[in-house]
């Protein structure tokens, strides 16, 4: 137990994970078992993430829309594959308005079904496309064993849905957009990912193709961070997305859709966290910098909080999200301890003796890291330190996953130590047989067939059949 | 009928309006009837009004979080006027998983039982307080006579709840949100209102005063825009809300919720569109110019368009959102009438007799304006007019409500021109005997008791008993 009441990682991983956002105060658990009241340090970092991608939406060419949240059981029905996976999650809706009503509806477990039946009606022409729209919404999935952000019976998300004339063009969309996913993880979140395409048995029910993004969390289990499939013409046909065709023919619409959720909250705690609490990339922390004030007695504290506010405005001046910390009633410690477990990126402490000098102390969350610095040079240092701070935590993540990162080519080697966590590439013969053994095995999976790398033919690991093509990734997952 | 096959407001003032929304293409109907799917040029103006009231949120100290959907219902039920008001309203959740549920859950219709209980836990002494949340979600409701934005099933918003020490913090924090909301009616979506508090019958179920904002339609009717509410201590000690107070005493919060909602788009629409569709104020605006190029044959295609991509670039560089619309199937008179029905704030018509002469014309959706103006100044020129546009749709609709606001002291003359529409001043006894005889009479309502005006004791003009004060606004509402 660290001194702040977090659980360490090395004493139970799971455990700290939940007294990282308690000590953080990010979310907690609702009255409704599974469901999550999200806090405003944990919402502000979800608005920072949300605008980033939204603006990257934006400049891709998608709109906005909205819509409904409840779904007639016969829509949700229509494309079998899709309803076989879903409607055993869903939350359903018998009464409303003192009555109860005709046809149950359905919460939107996602919105495949009423966008791609509502695009029915869009759709005439080959001229109506593309149509590119994405949705910020909630939706709920029946969670039998929920925790924080990373699997929770309601979650915010978005969610993409776009309809294209032919599958090259929609096949390009889904690249795109788990690029996007890609780009925010990793610049905006500093979570490094794999992009790939996965297996199968791993499908998006419905999908032709689902890509993801598969990033490793400090335990060295992988963790699904977004998704983009590639629907072919399988939901246009359950739904009759129909057009005439540039040659005059009527066909059918192919269609894809992606999300990401507040999941990556649980990534972004699990990526960059330790045991003193979680550590926010300063792309996404509401607050970037906190000026603590040190001082004794009201008269120093006037000064001292003065002084405080001062610096604060030179921080905003320079860009930083900043505040003063001037509550009267808490020692600086135990204020340093609050804003370490909420992992503000900066700390700037300034009592008297750093006033006589003219310096201020700045503390660097990541590293620990203390400066003294000229408090004309605070706002500059700080405002350079963002751009360092997020560069640094990328590179700190990619080198931690890359020493865990594996070449194997024993199936036994990889049943003694995938159970110590990290990325395993093995070659792969393609049967659904052999994924099967590995999961029954050491309850790994494949995460993906990722894109980059060198082609590397040889025996599966697993059956010691022919292998080709670039090697999967199996490991444990969330 | 008028050219866009939209009904005329003086033909069917109710049928104008569901065409104008048709086809400006801002929202449909739903497969759930009363539910909405609000379309990227509706949801567009959405975005941004969030936007503008969000920031004010946050300028006003304000946070952002997220309380679930899903509210069981032993919560929901615990105060008991507010259960009386919504229960019936309510969509309940039965089965989950497969499973019926041990216990219904209610969707929320506000989530007061929610925050309230929460808020419960989080507050133990003053210095807990205030606290300030705000979220985004959607609501449901069951409605019985559904209309797109002004009243559906499900439905966007914000909820405010904060919870104080004193009252008169809490009256404070009431009268500071419905300022906001009037600030953002009347300087960002162009729509003068009215601040007053709701007499007793129509306050928020559980209140103890309810503040709005009452805006009047093309037809004369009112439209409450937005609510604060005061409601003293009645969640509080429903919900268990207790702090020790700083003199060592446990003691009940006060606490205050406010709304707006996906109405407001409503309210948008019926005071400023007219029978060519609706116009939507510059600040609203997703695009707040398009430029139309005038061509005939592809090699002149080529030429005009890139002339009018250019023409965006300046726009765009002078801070307007503006588009160029170069397709290639649609003549130019469909496009300036397609662009009419969405209310764009201003069109650019560049052909290449302007060209010749380097000019172009501009047209203010507004006005109907023309103006022809030299290339050079067309980014700067609708730079200006943006400002323009805003001030003169706020001072026209202000001008013809004033026109329709009437000081009345004879009842039999208010019953006879009510239907008429308009705002009536009468002078109120304060009993709720008269309300009812003027609902029953008239179908009319006390809409609020404006805090601005001069106090003007007198004869009710209902009974004739004494009544002091100012005079409340008796109006038709939606």
């Amino acid at each position: 137990m660290s001194r702040r009441q977090i659980k360490t990682r090395a004493e139970d991983y799971s455990r700290w994970y939940q007294d990282v956002i308690a000590a953080a105060d990010m979310a907690e658990h609702a009255p409704v078992r599974g469901c999550m009241i999200i806090k405003p340090w944990g919402y502000g970092i979800w608005e920072r993430l949300q605008r980033e991608l939204d603006d990257r939406f934006k400049e891709t060419g998608h709109e906005n829309a909205y819509f409904p949240l409840l779904v007639p059981k016969s829509l949700i029905t229509k494309e079998e594959e899709h309803v076989e996976g879903f409607a055993p999650e869903c939350a359903i809706v018998t009464h409303g308005g003192d009555k109860e009503l005709e046809e149950p509806l359905y919460i939107r477990p996602t919105s495949e079904a009423i966008i791609c039946s509502t695009y029915a009606k869009w759709i005439n022409s080959w001229r109506d496309l593309p149509i590119l729209i994405n949705q910020w919404a909630n939706v709920v999935r029946w969670e039998m064993r929920p925790r924080l952000f990373l699997r929770t019976l309601e979650f915010l998300w978005q969610e993409g849905h776009t309809a294209h004339e032919t599958h090259d063009e929609a096949a390009e969309e889904v690249r795109r957009m788990l690029d996007v996913y890609a780009d925010v993880a990793e610049s905006v979140m500093a979570v490094p990912v794999i992009k790939g395409s996965k297996t199968a048995s791993e499908r998006f029910p419905g999908a032709i193709d689902t890509t993801c993004i598969e990033a490793m969390m400090q335990d060295g289990k992988a963790l699904q961070a977004g998704t983009s499939h590639d629907l072919g013409q399988n939901f246009a046909k359950a739904y009759d997305i129909e057009f005439q065709g540039r040659d005059g023919e009527m066909q059918h619409a192919w269609s894809t859709s992606w999300g990401v959720s507040t999941r990556l909250i649980g990534a972004i705690i699990m990526t960059h966290g330790d045991d003193d609490g979680i550590v926010v990339p300063p792309m996404l922390a509401p607050q970037q910098a906190v000026v603590v004030p040190i001082f004794k007695g009201e008269e120093q504290a006037a000064e001292m909080c003065a002084d405080a506010e001062a610096i604060v405005a030179d921080l905003r001046a320079a860009g930083v999200r900043a505040k003063a910390d001037t509550r009267d009633h808490l020692r600086p410690g135990a204020k340093f301890f609050e804003w370490e477990k909420k992992g503000v990126p900066v700390r700037v402490e300034y009592g008297a003796r750093d006033k006589a000098s003219g310096n201020a102390v700045i503390k660097r969350r990541d590293t620990g890291e203390k400066m003294i610095v000229p408090l004309t040079e605070v706002a500059s240092t700080i405002a350079g330190l963002m751009t360092t701070i997020q560069a640094g935590m990328l590179a700190k993540a990619r080198a931690w996953r890359d020493e865990r990162t594996f070449v194997c080519d024993d199936y036994d080697d990889f049943k003694s130590r995938v159970g110590d966590g990290g990325f395993f590439h093995m070659r792969w013969c393609g049967e659904a047989a052999c994924e099967t053994r590995v999961k029954d095995d050491t309850k790994a999976t494949i995460r993906c067939i990722p894109y980059e790398g060198d082609d590397d033919p040889g025996a599966c690991t697993i059956c010691g059949a022919d292998a080709t093509g670039i090697r999967p990734i199996f490991a444990r997952a969330y």
